[in-house]
């Protein structure tokens, strides 16, 4: 029985070994840290929104209904990636006690696999839903976000398993998908927006927010800040009557 | 007399000992952090709005007058919820000398007492103002503001000892009194909305802000956070043209 | 000659105990910390702007060309308000050695003698500005900005000598002055104006920003803030077709 | 050989002291903290923008693709300005090992060479961007942003080598050229339009942003806020109908 004990007793301590680390580029310490960040952009209101870091088979997640400005490294969940074979069945290495997972995990999931992502974020910036919002206002939605000729598209990498980013001139395509009154339902339509825009590092959600990722999590954080930024320029744009498409020599 | 005396020293020290503590969650250091926040929001600008904590039968209440990102533990008043018999007098536990208690404290009371709340925040938010005075720009005033298929919606609580929380394609309706010139006035307006939208979590006051209100500090201010979030959405919504409500299957 | 070389030395040293204190309510400390406040809220970008605070008879000035949010207590002006006799020739008790005086002085110190002030704030808010712009917009300049049925209105003194606040109810007027190229010019027309609006705390500046006063610091800090929550408010009622000024039993 | 294996020395420890300092002033210590603050106001979203400080013949630059709010001195370039003879071959003093240099190096090398600059601001203000669409939208491309009878004007220097700053009455002009797909070939047209406008600060770049310089660290970052503040000013102006040029006695 000792053995047994021995190991409920590490099923006890819930491998929080995982997220204690004095290395603030630790994935259980860069989370909190970048989650008070976002809550300062608006990008995190009232819980919403959330962030996944995968350092080679291990991937951290930030919990459900935490106040994000105030989360801490012993609130980060851990699973590995390559032992989450039944999607209806997620087994995480570590879970906070009091906690619930987040439903954005299997999202975040895709990214990382699909992608081979190294970081997802996903906001409720109220830019992003302005832009969905836009779009939807046709005979039919649009699912396509585009736009050309700002400098800031260049913050972009031109895509899965490409090198470079995206210049001056090209378009910035960024696919849209209906909400689902589940957030673990979006799952399906954003891997078939990752499939019909395989160079995209990002999907928007109607009425909801957008979910960015990249290789690492400098180029997913700076990648959704420059998205961030376009967006929000394109509703000045649109207040201002000057079109998101352009063309110029 | 000796006992007499003694209690006039207990008098005098003005149980002090009730808004000291080290534990950072105790209320009256809870309160004077969520008014700093609150300040860098643009909730409480220029001494306006509030905040108040229960605690059982112990209510925390910030003072009326106090510039919101400098307030202390010292400057909290303290009441017992259960000994507030006449509306018209109230009786304090705990008050700071040189202070005045705040004129929302009637409607603090009413959430404690008719939703058995846990915290109360009262913010001048003018992204509500601007709401209510966009329901008011008609024939006859509109009483509620109504929102749906957002997924921010989601943040709120289903209402009144209920579990669970609205979904996405729910409308949140928030109610809309008139506002008073004596904030106290407001009681019986705010405790007939209280009875018209049982399962609110929140009252707007025309041309003057909102109440919110919560089972806990987290759930209060998480609310507060994603209306006000939706309240500013609402209103770039209606600067681009597009319906509060829509009908999404 | 001992006694003057004693004189001389007494020159040299500035006075500069005027400005050192360990006191953080001390003016010169004071001042620094709201102007970094200040800044942070976009009211003295790029140097613009300043403040000043009056003890008794002494008067403490920021400088001129000073970024705000670096500002230190060794920059601080210091002048007694009794000797400043002849308008044209200031005489500073203490002089920061590489600074320049502000130009806003005699401003500040129409407030100190004309309405007992203990604390002017002059700041070059955009809302303040926008608020002149569109009360330009008209045949005739229009040299008041009326509004009334806002709560935040309570946030402002009835007037000089005079005990409480405005009403839910009342108007608040804030006249408008035309600027003018040399900023010391303004005084004449700043002092016409509150000779026309004896109960003003601040005065408009077209073009240009918003003077504030009050008793204490913490009067004039908070009036300009809900000064400036209601100049914010206005431009967003102007972009909605809310006007600013209703009749509401 | 032991000469040379000691220069290869020097050369490997790559002049790190030219980026090591106690004063918070040096400009390795003082660029991180300004990009600190600029990603504050969104300037440098997303590693957009950048910041050069010139110390007599020695230049130093912020890196390209690094998060502005987190750069650190070690992550500086050093060059001499005198030994850039060749515009093709940009040599450095000092390289951050694992960083690649600015595109903007070319543009702060001509506002040090033609303006004798001390320090240059690169930003992608979103205000900038609007500002430039707004002068884009007309039947041919105006390439000059236009304001007077505004008080912040007077946060400019007349000029060129010249002492004093602009009037409230004179019209601050600030040129606009045409972005390219490469940043360094903005070189150039730069040049043109500080020959053309020899008293400008600052050149806006369409669909881009902005460049502002100065003499100084402090002109140049006190001017870059002034003209943000302006270029804000002037799309709320915009949306409000009010012309960015007037005529006022």
């Amino acid at each position: 029985m000792a053995p047994v004990e021995s190991s409920q007793e590490s099923a006890h301590d819930n491998n929080d070994h995982l997220v204690k680390s004095d290395d603030s580029q630790h994935p259980a310490n860069l989370i909190p840290e970048l989650c008070r960040k976002f809550w300062t952009l608006g990008w995190v209101t009232g819980t919403g929104g959330g962030t996944s870091i995968r350092d080679n088979d291990l991937v951290y997640l930030a919990p459900s209904g935490v106040q994000k400005e105030l989360m801490k490294p012993e609130d980060i969940y851990v699973l590995e990636l390559s032992k989450q074979t039944d999607p209806k069945k997620r087994v995480y290495l570590r879970s906070p006690p009091t906690l619930k997972p987040s439903q954005c995990t299997p999202l975040f999931i895709a990214a990382f696999t699909k992608r081979n992502a190294g970081c997802c974020i996903h906001t409720h910036s109220q830019w992003a839903v302005l832009v969905t919002l836009l779009l939807e206002s046709r005979p039919l939605n649009t699912n396509v976000f585009e736009i050309n000729n700002i400098e800031q598209i260049k913050g972009f990498g031109k895509g899965y398993q490409k090198l470079g980013n995206l210049g001056y001139h090209d378009t910035l395509r960024i696919p849209v998908i209906e909400n689902t009154p589940h957030e673990e339902d979006l799952t399906e339509s954003l891997e078939e927006a990752m499939d019909k825009y395989p160079d995209t590092y990002a999907v928007l959600v109607r009425r909801h927010g957008v979910y960015v990722w990249g290789e690492t999590v400098h180029k997913a954080k700076t990648q959704c800040e420059s998205l961030d930024y376009l967006f929000q320029l394109a509703i000045e744009m649109k207040k201002l009557g000057i079109p998101w498409l352009s063309d110029i020599p």
